[in-house]
């Protein structure tokens, strides 16, 4: 993105709180998603941050998403929890559930928290980093439009069903893991497809069922799972976890984001929070977490790679250079926003000279 | 297995359970090893049967495992548990911690159970089955001796760390996944080596980090990661579970099952049990699992495949199959078993004719 706007992110969350803000979300709310959605920018993951903004925007205008939900525990049982998120934002929906799933992992050792009648919630790695800062292990789960084919088949039926872990360390920055069980996001495909790149074959199947390295074709046909039966069966595990554990619509059920502009979405998320310190003194576990990358760092590498890396260690390495440097938007997706900013009467995106 | 011995269930457990038992284990707990070892060949994965047995006595008969062990939970809080397995048995300390993870899920909605100083505990699907048998959701992960290099490394860090994840249906069969993290399990291996098969690339590195095809150059080197860096992710996500988390070693602390004579292993589990009851009523959840599989199962088929299969349902066959044919042992295998039997005084395993 060497053309790119750079931003601070104070302006980019303030920009995109006073959007929501304009959109019927309250300050909180509004100011949540904000910083879920900056926060992807920020760590390079261009497919989960401010692109998707006229997209939510689009929803929360037509009434498919409510701006002002009453979420509320519609069940309560011990370690577990089950949010109905009144269709409001899947950031909002997310953390909310998280807050819970950490609360109760506090005085229990651990929670569980399903969620259901959500949307999108951008990336899981936001919500699993909530319980590492509160010193647990964060899980973040979601099922998604079908996008993807069960291993085997050649039509799409599950979506990318995202996995979220997020594990402290000690002296190290934590482990943070964040993948779809497609062969890659589906945001790769859109990034390509509004680049003009083609995509390897392995990713994707066009309409017919047959691999393709045309994005276009890519995201009119299916996503393939990740490691073939694996992937497909892990996909699986979270869409249970997401719909038939919590009233939510299965993925297949779930209307497209971006083609379906007549229905409500009831996407299902399930978050998680153990407790580390229910098991052995957190110090402990830090410096085992630090020594199992100690050895990892010391392992020599293969043709190819510099190093081995760490999950979520190009994110961390992305925050602290767009921190120093600003964080990049194309002129595209700011002229983008400018335009919704100005039909709701709220102040344009500013350059951030002298970035 | 065309010429194959061919035995009744009934037959491998008591013959399984009276050689535990010559190897000083109590009877409880040998029918318990035996029940799992066995199921494992009656669903047709025989890399985690009754072929690790000679390997399980001649570690029980140098003393590196205990046949003794007193077990005992060191930690409990709310909803999760950590258990000291005295060196026993790996079958045996999972089992008692799924256990202990299915009660504290009927009372509390979830239940985790770490597992520290245990060894080898099998197929993770053994334990999934027992929460599943109970209404709930269950999780099995453990870490193992080093075998499988981190992505972008070539030198053997981490353990194969299987996930088992078991999930009820309703009207349908359970669904079951049970997958190493690496691109295949180590046992493949194993077994492509005794019967001289070539296998192929992108299974492991040799030991000075090629690809290689060869099934003993690949059992001296590493085996590579399932889908790259996400099962490395995933692998390591598991490990901390495991090890970090439990007190038990880190897998690349964790000498060889095979190789190493000298030390007793630390393998750490974790399992875990999610109650379905504590979300939603059972049945409601049944009805959208079936929906979810029959969904699946009306997936038109890719080139290749003969339908979309359900994990877990070719081993659900395997047992039907096996149950009313007989489960196949090779010679050697049976032969092997019965020259352990005959030191420790044992009956021998008879033919079950007319299988």
């Amino acid at each position: 993105m060497s053309e790119a706007l750079r931003f601070r992110v104070e302006t980019l969350e303030r920009f995109v709180t006073d959007l929501l803000m304009g959109l019927e979300l309250s300050e909180t709310d509004a100011a949540l998603v904000a910083q879920a959605l900056v926060r992807a920018n920020l760590e390079g993951v261009e497919t989960h941050g401010l692109g998707r903004l006229p997209n939510y925007a689009a929803r929360l205008r037509k009434g498919l998403v409510n701006p002002k939900p009453q979420m509320r525990l519609v069940h309560q049982d011990g370690a577990t929890a089950l949010l109905d998120a009144d269709n409001g934002m899947g950031q909002v929906a997310a953390a909310t559930a998280m807050r819970e799933a950490i609360r109760l992992a506090e005085t229990l050792g651990a929670g569980w928290v399903g969620v259901r009648h959500s949307n999108h919630f951008g990336a899981a790695s936001f919500y699993c980093n909530m319980a590492v800062e509160a010193g647990m292990i964060g899980f973040a789960f979601s099922n998604s439009p079908p996008g993807m084919v069960p291993y085997g088949g050649r039509q799409a039926y599950l979506g990318t069903n995202p996995i979220g872990i997020g594990i402290p360390g000690g002296a190290t920055n934590p482990i943070g893991i964040d993948m779809a069980t497609s062969a890659v996001a589906r945001g790769h495909i859109i990034v390509a497809a509004r680049n003009g790149q083609s995509i390897p074959l392995g990713w994707a199947l066009d309409q017919n069922g047959v691999p393709t390295e045309n994005p276009d074709e890519a995201l009119r046909g299916a996503l393939l799972p990740m490691a073939g039966a694996k992937g497909y069966a892990l996909a699986l595990a979270v869409e249970t976890l997401c719909s038939a554990l919590t009233g939510a619509g299965l993925s297949p059920e779930i209307p497209s984001y971006f083609d379906n502009w007549e229905q409500p979405s009831n996407t299902g998320h399930m978050v998680g929070a153990i407790n580390i310190a229910s098991f052995l003194p957190r110090e402990v576990f830090g410096e085992r977490v630090d020594q199992l990358i100690a050895g990892l760092k010391q392992t020599p590498n293969a043709a190819g790679h510099e190093a081995v890396m760490i999950p979520g260690e190009r994110r961390i390495r992305e925050v602290e250079q767009r921190t120093a440097q600003g964080v990049p938007l194309t002129a595209s997706i700011v002229q983008q926003l400018n335009t919704i900013a100005a039909e709701l009467g709220v102040a344009p995106l500013a350059s951030d000279a002298p970035y």
